[in-house]
């Protein structure tokens, strides 16, 4: 191997620190949408004798605040074993804005939780699309679409954005007034047949978070005039019936088989009564990402060879779970808890321990377990999903 | 770069180590089942002046043994250039069984050489399937669904298992004992709805292999009662004639052409007569794990700019050819010999040394090799496949 | 993590070297052909905070020199910024070939810019097709295909080839003299059922560049006889009318929309008017690899977090955008410039600046940009794409 090549393998001078010795990147492409499909390599986060943590405070974070809007993340940097899917929580006071911006590396899903909010989204259709959103109200705009939030009516708003990327704050965000804004005057008056006087006033840094009048009521029409696109980029989730109605639970969940858009990424709204359980469980195809919206729960979490890890999460906390990992939620507080809940992948799968255990003779458990056929058949016959 | 970032990219704790420098890791990610991809990043097990080993001796191993039952692995850490696939040689005396787990980083396809074996495997849809398997019979379980392997019978069984991703055993194989007897009694009492005393004599630690009463002949129902799934894991490949036969050889081939479930994976088991030639060929879309079932092979590797390797393969040997690299099987034994080979794609594509020359003009063919037209005319017109 | 899989994670010994520190390891894995997929981490050569230059001087290379044959190439190793794409400038003498070979790693696009080209390619299906090539004339050989490419009459010929892999080159392309000149006389032998001495005069090494007679005007039929495969690797794009053409300039668009066999790669070729602009715009899921047949041009390119580079390329120089990153093409010459665009994608995809501000309402970029409505009344409605 050349010189120059293994320069390159050893990746750019920024990544060199003479005092660091012995290094190993984590690794983990994941292809979203696409079951199938798993880095092979093991994430080096996971590859110790002990599990990691898996939970983060986000809400006890400052996160970027501007004026009495405010953008808190979760991202690898913040939550180390969380390489295939971040978030954030932010919250938008009235008449402010999340500018226009895209990100390179990863599809937006997100839930409003308080208030309400409008999009507008394009598409490398050239199809512009604007939708207003009331809690319970997903929105999902996949890779690289250019979009825009902002709060709508006097009330402040609250969401939470997943992303099917861990790594997709960091280089990955694209701003119009950065991007705009280092751009040449003479390149955009010619870009827009506009004089170069036009563009002495806008902004010469990213604004990230904008602010203005309130927006109106009915949204008017883009500058260009035309209706919105076809495909939708809103589901309205939590207004429906719950998927699975349990005693102690019921959880709401839409992948790409009910939001066609949604083609990367599934989401889940769980509610436990006190002291319910959801049964110990992996999804063979995703990872999850875990925000706790309102109560106290405790999570397990199983990583093979003995490796076995139990975190109490409250209000605001983030929770994360690698793909194929067994795991556990289970309401340790006083009132009911609620999750929400984001996999990176287009269709929802789980295999839950007792539907397994169902699923195979009673000879198959006795010698697995050493137990008579009398415990065996003590086991539960169906899919317990939700324990209480 | 902010150091926090940083320190994400150099890897946890555990990868410090203060002694190694200058450090790449060796990449590979295998989207298994679509031959559009493969990793740009050259392996660097690959990138040397010289092709490294690409034999292993696996029989030869100890691996892991309880009773009479054993299984040995290869894997990236016995043979550092099979990152795409990995393989182990599993026996297990009757009464045994290989207990209820799951692979969360690889998809498994199997052939059994001796004995029976009954399998249970459980999908995330929730049904739930019994099989039986006779040698030359073949099973595959998708990645991260849940299963169990046993001997059937009073003899002893022997299988190869093959997995789409050289990685896949360390932090990657799930056992429902070490789950189950790290999780608190408590929280298997209410997942089950059973009382904690219940769970008191279970194992603490995984049990691997269980052992047990031989199992009925007929299977009898699982827990839930219901019938097994439709999606079948089971394909009996050499009971059938083969696909391909030559004087000199046989191959018998299945993909997911024939088996819809073997979406990332493809098997060929071929027999060559003493002498015979599995001619100069290559795979554009797939890596290539061997075991030799029977008899001495020689495999010539190809891996360009000059890179030549030939290794000769006894029985109980494992070979691996990366995707891409040019190859052949010469039986040089006294007997047949017979060569389990399995692919991490869900296609079977190759490409043979005979029929491309044979897809050329004459002329092109006397420029590339500065021969005269009498001896181009000497090539076959055909695809040569098996030569003897 | 045992010391056996920590040596694998820190790749082979090929990879150490003592001098060197803290290494991280550049990750780019592109599923081609799928615009959901792109790797996750940040590439280390776009992590700094700067840009690096994304510019290359291709032609004024010296490459490899074969008589009056040559072939120049821009891969990460030349370009390090290029990780998804690499290409070569080749120019064959009359009577030359690039003799039989197949990428490993690469699928193959092509433009001939000057005189006329023969090229042969078999299929994993065992069907060959041979084809002619003219100026304007596009080929497709999807990774692993074997092919050959030679000089068609009595001029030289210039073609530039693009690869949907920066890594392509090293370890990665496969040459049959380099097979067949390293594989033993007596497996030659038994492979094509020849006596020894048949191949006592073959190249011994990599012949590369093959020189032998004109080729004839009409091809011959191949060994096999058979004629051509049905699924065409020709497309005639500059033969056709120009997809898009603006008053400023016109481009022409081929991706697997037209051109099936494509199915990872897309081709633009652009013609800019002296003062025109290819507006600001962004690829969601594709890296673009750019290559000046003529005229001199500036490239804007943006990377978020204020970073921002221009640069001038001249004919014959080679210009890389990552996916995702908003970027801008303006002729600053004095002659139409052409430039040779390919994407390392299926399908074609991109947002314009114009039409994603023509698709939000007033009120939207009033706060955005703390713009009064008359000066955001002034925005173009439509897609502005080519401005002048």
């Amino acid at each position: 191997m050349s010189d120059v090549s293994r320069r390159h393998f050893l990746g750019g001078a920024a990544f060199f620190a003479a005092a660091v010795t012995g290094a190993v990147s984590s690794q983990k492409s994941s292809k979203a949408g696409d079951p199938s499909f798993m880095n092979n390599i093991p994430d080096s986060d996971l590859a110790g004798d002990e599990l990691p943590t898996f939970k983060f405070e986000l809400e006890k974070t400052k996160g970027k605040v501007i004026g009495n809007s405010s953008g808190k993340e979760a991202t690898v940097k913040q939550l180390p074993i969380s390489t295939g899917i971040a978030g954030v929580s932010m919250r938008l006071e009235p008449g402010a804005m999340r500018e226009l911006h895209w990100h390179a590396t990863a599809a937006e899903w997100a839930m409003v939780l308080e208030g309400r909010v409008r999009t507008t989204v394009i598409s490398p259709d050239g199809t512009a699309a604007i939708d207003d959103f009331v809690p319970g109200d997903v929105w999902l705009f996949p890779r690289g679409y250019g979009h825009m939030l902002e709060c709508l009516g006097n009330e402040s708003c609250h969401f939470v954005l997943i992303f099917d990327n861990g790594y997709f704050s960091e280089f990955g965000t694209f701003s119009i007034t950065d991007w705009m804004g280092h751009t040449p005057k003479e390149l955009l008056a010619k870009n827009f047949r506009l004089p170069v006087s036009a563009f002495e006033d806008f902004p010469k840094e990213e604004v990230y978070f904008g602010r203005g009048a309130v927006p109106p009521e009915i949204p008017d029409l883009p500058l260009h005039g035309k209706e919105k696109s076809t495909k939708s980029h809103k589901y309205e989730m939590l207004s429906k019936e719950p998927d699975d109605v349990f005693e102690g639970g019921r959880a709401w969940k839409v992948d790409s088989t009910k939001f066609p858009i949604s083609t990367t990424m599934t989401g889940v709204f769980l509610e436990l009564d006190p002291g319910a359980l959801r049964e110990l469980h992996w999804h063979p195809a995703a990872d999850e990402w875990q925000y706790v919206v309102a109560g106290d729960i405790s999570v397990t979490l199983f990583g093979s060879r003995g490796r076995y890890r139990i975190e109490t999460l409250h209000k605001g906390d983030v929770g994360y779970i690698p793909q194929g990992y067994g795991h556990s939620i289970e309401n340790v507080g006083t009132t009911t808890c609620k999750v929400l809940i984001g996999f990176n992948s287009g269709i929802y799968e789980k295999i839950d321990l007792s539907e397994w255990i169902a699923g195979n003779p009673a000879d198959v458990l006795m010698t697995n377990f050493s137990q008579p056929k009398s415990m065996i058949e003590k086991f539960p016959r169906d899919d317990v999903f939700i324990a209480k």
